[in-house]
Formats: structure tokens, C-alpha cells, sequence
């Protein structure tokens, strides 16, 4: 891609996250990765491993939004079924991919195991789809026009994802500062609205939880430019201290 | 509800779960508490704090699976607009619910705090929606027809659920058991589609998983009936135990 993303989606593929087998952890380290790279994640969709259901939401996603990245499936089991379908929902055939292949027999080898059958599936893509190559494994993730489709096992996934966006040129990143207050919402939401209407080039998120017994406000200021999240945080620290609401900082490592 | 719904869908609202700032849990809480009541969780979508994109999830949501559940944005503050959008999705107006509003006055009184205008938002609730009270907050959920809205902090969010499953007749609960294997997906890719084959009411799942540097792949087989897992799981360990394919079982607490 020569331009960066506008937006981006992530579609997880797959019956044990939903079954709450799994907690899904890919969420959050797209995301991260995303903000760092200036590319707001806008949407994710979970579906379960059905060949319909994953085309509808592929087809949706890539319509929508610049860059979809789908998460599982593209393994060598009966319930991998992420390939054929992605192909499915671009109308290309499945293809084996002789590089592909030659690359996980080379890989195979050097551990002294076999290239079954069953392995080498691993290197059937889509038609027309640009092989996503990792270093964590031989078996590739692959992407077709503004599809990334990438595994889902967490350090395979977030693998293959530095891969892609190694060739995006990043946009500003986003830049937050969280802000701590021992109050209710209720306590605040007047002098968040000000704050808000005040700067309307930054996003101030307010999310109430609870540590232990003891419940806190988290007030996360967002935006594109250092200046503007520093001086939308400043303003809202200053009228907290009117307020008389005591609050506290969250240095950004206490992510 | 008089009947079990046949499917669940989950609807995430709310800008930190996209931004990675916050690790969503009530999806494993929600698909979890679902298996025991029977109704399978087939899709999950998160959404940012955007009228539009509310507006058609909820719809497009609504009109494919039986139940929906929301959880997020129904607090004091600017960037809670799930009530508003509910709303428009239903194409109702907002109306304060003087039952609520009176439980939330008697609530604030006996804490010694006080009921402003702010705290009371959270009484309005689009019109013709039912209460969904629970016991850790006097701010209620609601259930528009098949549209249950609940709370994103996840203890409120668990409270509100069983107040919700309480008033629906459970069906068949999933039964599940977890064998573990030492050896990657692809050496037990045929065998657990040949005994896939056998039992078609088990649904056999494959994932690689990873704990420390240490590969290895969970075989998941789930029915409705007791009997139909326990036999797809003795025919799946008797076909390792051919094959020389060591394996243990995961008993049902290390989940």
C-alpha cells in the first residue's frame, strides 16, 4: 500500500472464541499496533467457522473500510476453512503456492520432519493473493487487494502483522493521556462536555472501573498532535482543580 | 421470553475497547454463561461511540439472531449515547423512567449522595423498553423487544446478564471436553477429520496453543448430550492411542 489507511477493521475467525474457550488477545494488539502506526481501528466483527457467515462479513468489512485484517482459520485442520472461503468471497480459485511450498519443505527439513500432505495445505492461497511470509513460521499468511488475512495464534498473528505494516507508511500516531479521578462519572460528565466543546480536535473517553473494592473514573484524552492531547489535558486538569476533584496521572508505561 | 433463543449475538460499544486501552472480558463472560443456558453466542461486534454505526449494527443484528446483547455507553457522560441510538434504532423517542429514577433517588439518598440531574440521565430509557434492574447498581439496563442493553463495566454487565437468563427458560447445555495433544494441528489433521465424520451432532475444534516455549494443541469436542461427547471423545482417544499419539485430558476446572 502506498497511502496509509484511513481505517481499518479486524474480522477473528473462529468457534473457540466465541464458546469463551479462548479470551481473544489479537483485539488489543492490533489495536495498539494500529495507534502507534497513526491507522484507527474502527470495527471488529467475531464469527463463528461458516463459510457464509465469513463471506457476508469479509465482503461488508472490505467495503467499508480501507484495510480489513482477519485473525484464525488458516491452519491444517477440518475446521481451517478461512482460505477457501476468503477465496470464495473474492470469486478466485485456491491455488497452491509453489514458493510457498518450497519455502515450508526447506523449513521442514532443517527440523527433520515431514512435508505431509496435510502440512502443505498450509501453502494453498487465493488466486491473486500476495504471500504474508513471517519469521515465526514457514506457513504463510497472505493478502488479497486490501485483505490481510493472518493467523490467529497470538505470536504468529502479531508476527505477520509487523510484516504488513513494515510496507505502510505511517500517519501521525495517536497520542493519549490518561488522567485518574477517585469520582463517579456523574461527578465530571458536565465538565467533560466543556472540555469536549472546547476541543473538538480532541476525544476525551470516560470509563468508570474498579480495582479491588475501590471505583475510579479513567479520563483518556486522544488526539493526533502532541500540542493539542497536552494542551486539551491541561485545561481539563485545570478545571478539576477548580472543581476541587482531586485526580492523578497515569504515566503512559501503566498501560 | 417464553422460548430459549435459538442464538445470541453480542454487540461491544465503546471507543477504549478499539483503541486497546481496555482488554474486553464480558464476551468470555457472556459466551460462557450462554453454553450453560444452552444458546449459542454466533457472532460478536465492536463498535465505536458513532450513532450511524450503532444504528446499523443493532438493526442488522436484531433482524438475524433471536437476542442481542449490548454492553457499553449507557452512563452520565458525553460519550454515552447508547440510549439515544437504541432509540433511533427502534425509531422511539427517549422517555425518563419515573420507576427508575425513583429507585435511583431512594439509592443516592441512602448512600447520602445526591441525585443531580447528570445522575439521573441514566433513568431515560427509549420508550416501551422493560427495567432490567439489577443488585450491584440502582441505574438500570433495559430490554427493547429482543435487544437486551447492558452495562460495560463487567460486574455490572454479569449482574444485568442473570437478571436477563433468570426470565428465560434454559435449553440443552453444551457439554464439552478438552483433550490435550503434544504434537502440532497437522499430524492430527485426518484423524480428527475421519472421527469428525463419525459423530456430525459433536463439533470437534482444533487449536495450537502456546504456553511458555511450549507447543502444543487443544481438541475440543462439544454436543448437547452427555453421552454423544463422551462417545466422540473415547472414539478420538482410542484413534490417538492407535497412532501412538500421546495425549491427556483437561479436566473441566482448568478452563
Amino acid at each position: 500500500m502506498n497511502k496509509t489507511p484511513r481505517h481499518a477493521a479486524l474480522l477473528i475467525i473462529g468457534n473457540e472464541i466465541l464458546s469463551g474457550k479462548t479470551q481473544d488477545v489479537n483485539l488489543v494488539a492490533l489495536s495498539r499496533r494500529l495507534q502507534e502506526h497513526g491507522i484507527p481501528l474502527v470495527e471488529t466483527r467475531v464469527v463463528r467457522d461458516e463459510e457464509a457467515t465469513i463471506i457476508c462479513a469479509v465482503n461488508e468489512l472490505r467495503s467499508t473500510y480501507d484495510i480489513v485484517f482477519t485473525s484464525g482459520g488458516i491452519g491444517p485442520t477440518h475446521d481451517d476453512i478461512t482460505t477457501t472461503t476468503i477465496a470464495k468471497a473474492f470469486s478466485v480459485p485456491v491455488v497452491r503456492s509453489q514458493h510457498a511450498e518450497q519455502r515450508m519443505r526447506a523449513a521442514y527439513e532443517a527440523q527433520n520432519r515431514k512435508a505431509t500432505d496435510t502440512r502443505l495445505r498450509m501453502a494453498d492461497i487465493p488466486k491473486s493473493a500476495k504471500l504474508i511470509e513471517c519469521t515465526v513460521t514457514a506457513a504463510p499468511g497472505y493478502q488479497v487487494e486490501n485483505v490481510c488475512v493472518l493467523a490467529g495464534v497470538p505470536f504468529v498473528f502479531a508476527d505477520m502483522l509487523d510484516v504488513v505494516l513494515a510496507k505502510i507508511p505511517p500517519s501521525a500516531k495517536f497520542i493519549s493521556r490518561t488522567v485518574i479521578v477517585f469520582v463517579g462519572e456523574s461527578e465530571i460528565a458536565k465538565l467533560l462536555s466543556q472540555v469536549q466543546d472546547e476541543f473538538t480536535q480532541a476525544e476525551f473517553g470516560s470509563y468508570p472501573k474498579q480495582k479491588k473494592s475501590k471505583f475510579y473514573t479513567e479520563l483518556v484524552i486522544t488526539s493526533r498532535d502532541q500540542n493539542i492531547t497536552d494542551t486539551a489535558t491541561n485545561r481539563l486538569i485545570e478545571l478539576l482543580t477548580t472543581k476541587d476533584i482531586s485526580w492523578q496521572e497515569e504515566s503512559a508505561t501503566d498501560n
